[in-house]
């Protein structure tokens, strides 16, 4: 049983061996409170559980944003999700008979693709989850790199301008408030007010109530100039970013996966074009960047992998 | 034996297997040229020798900077030494008994301060190299991140700004164009030149030919406002980009070696308070910052550590 919890929703899965979703659950969360979370996840198991015997279910893998104790199963601190010391593994062993794994869902993105995914064939690979929030998974020479205290990764924490814009994490010019879905919807916003000419108010209008980077990729789609213009524009300040993640880790691949890497393909040709122009003088090679397999699941796979790795290890 | 070849200056010393300096000879490089780079580590092979009996060396350590083939032994490519494909071992080999061992000075830096130095205790840190250069080597959970083609700990061509000054690398706003030792300097000449009030200018007139990082740390400790700003502002920019990799790797410790790591506290002391300005809000503890236990020997050190490492693996 693999468990992804978000800021924004809940994903449940019911996973193979191989890594493979014989059935998933998605709902909105209802509440940042931990135990109102495990009533959710509760409910949503209870569904799949309807779609297997329960005696074929060996453990439960969880992932969530934040620094985890994985010793303990505790999540230390979860900014995003305002939780600090939350035993997760203890709250959910109550009402589950499986042993329960906890993780960061930046790591089990990681995990998730370098044993099924788009990083099946290489050692050393750089995650990058593309989505509400940034971050990275990193795997060198096979192993994740989870730091001391398991809070390795904070990739949208990394400040790209020295004299940026201010981010609620007290430092300046930090990625997330550049590339990051929301970013990206209030860059679209800004444009609209000013009156600017784009398809996505048409697109906008016929769809959904909020205006959301679906939106802005429809509107790409169709060919709009603007959200052309926003996708390269995003593309060439991640590119900028990830080519210092590159040069300071020399990954084999990098594998874009979280929402955002569903985009118009303009996005991922333009971050790959520009890592590579920007680290070519030091490197031989090209840095190959990927696809994540798993898209959106990339994490949710991970927890699956978390708990296969676990039990079996 | 340990040889660490710079930009600058090639290092040859003769170490104890607790990686103890017995000798050690350090000469101006006279031509970047690796046929004459070899024929000077010959030379002060040579004394060192006089001092000890052959049978007592039991291999030979070579760090230099770039990136680094370890199995086959050879530079494949280090900018600013102007190689590409120097095939250092079998050089070496030609002239000496041992078996010789090459990897990349930043990698040797951290594994010199792991084994012996001021990270002997933790298993997660990040050593930090401020010199001509800037680069990192990265050990997490004892071992060394190399990175796929050994190319990891490009610290210093890590941009922290991304309309800022244009690197001979190609980026923008590289970490070495504001805080490496000629950064510094021209910093200070562009002072002087203005007619800016300090004794910098009365310390070099006493001493050096050359307007070196020495003379404004002598200045500092004078009590010259002009040198401690400058440090203070070198440390506060450094601070801001250590932290980047704080937040991305997690280290326990993060240890600062180099020439620079010798300079007025203000320097490490702000580093320090700025990591954790800039940190705090992600992780649950101060990230300690210590000062190399080796100074600038730290890779020279590792380089012996390296060798002692590959004869009893």
């Amino acid at each position: 049983m693999a468990v992804k919890i978000g800021v924004r929703r809940v994903h449940v899965g019911l996973a193979n061996l191989d890594g493979h979703m014989k059935a998933k659950e998605v709902t909105p969360l209802v509440s940042h409170d931990p135990k109102k979370v495990v009533d959710q996840v509760r409910e949503l198991v209870a569904r799949l559980l309807a779609q297997c015997t329960p005696q074929e279910v060996i453990g439960m893998g969880i992932c969530c944003p934040g620094i985890i104790d994985t010793k303990k199963g505790e999540v230390i601190k979860a900014v995003n999700l305002h939780w600090h010391h939350v035993p997760l593994r203890q709250m959910f062993s109550l009402h589950f008979p499986w042993p329960v794994f906890v993780e960061n869902s930046m790591d089990t993105g990681a995990l998730g693709e370098k044993w099924f995914g788009s990083g099946k064939d290489v050692q050393d690979l750089l995650y990058i989850s593309l989505g509400n929030g940034i971050g990275a998974g990193i795997i060198s020479h096979g192993e994740l790199l989870e730091g001391y205290q398991h809070a390795a990764g904070e990739f949208g924490h990394t400040s790209i301008d020295l004299d940026g814009l201010l981010c609620p994490c007290g430092n300046r010019g930090c990625v997330e408030l550049y590339a990051s879905a929301p970013a990206i919807v209030r860059r679209a916003c800004a444009y609209l007010e000013k009156g600017g000419e784009t398809r996505i108010r048409e697109v906008w209008d016929e769809g959904s109530e909020e205006l959301t980077c679906e939106v802005i990729d429809k509107a790409a789609r169709l060919g709009d100039p603007f959200a052309l213009k926003l996708w390269q524009e995003t593309g060439e300040l991640l590119g900028r970013a990830i080519a210092n993640l590159v040069n300071l880790l020399d990954p084999e691949i990098v594998v874009i996966g979280g929402g955002l890497s569903l985009a118009h393909p303009i996005l991922l040709d333009t971050i790959a074009a520009v890592i590579w122009d920007t680290t070519a003088s030091l490197h031989e090679r090209k840095v190959e960047v990927r696809r994540a397999f798993f898209g959106r699941d990339s994490g949710l796979v991970g927890a699956a992998v978390l708990t296969i790795e676990r039990i079996f290890a």
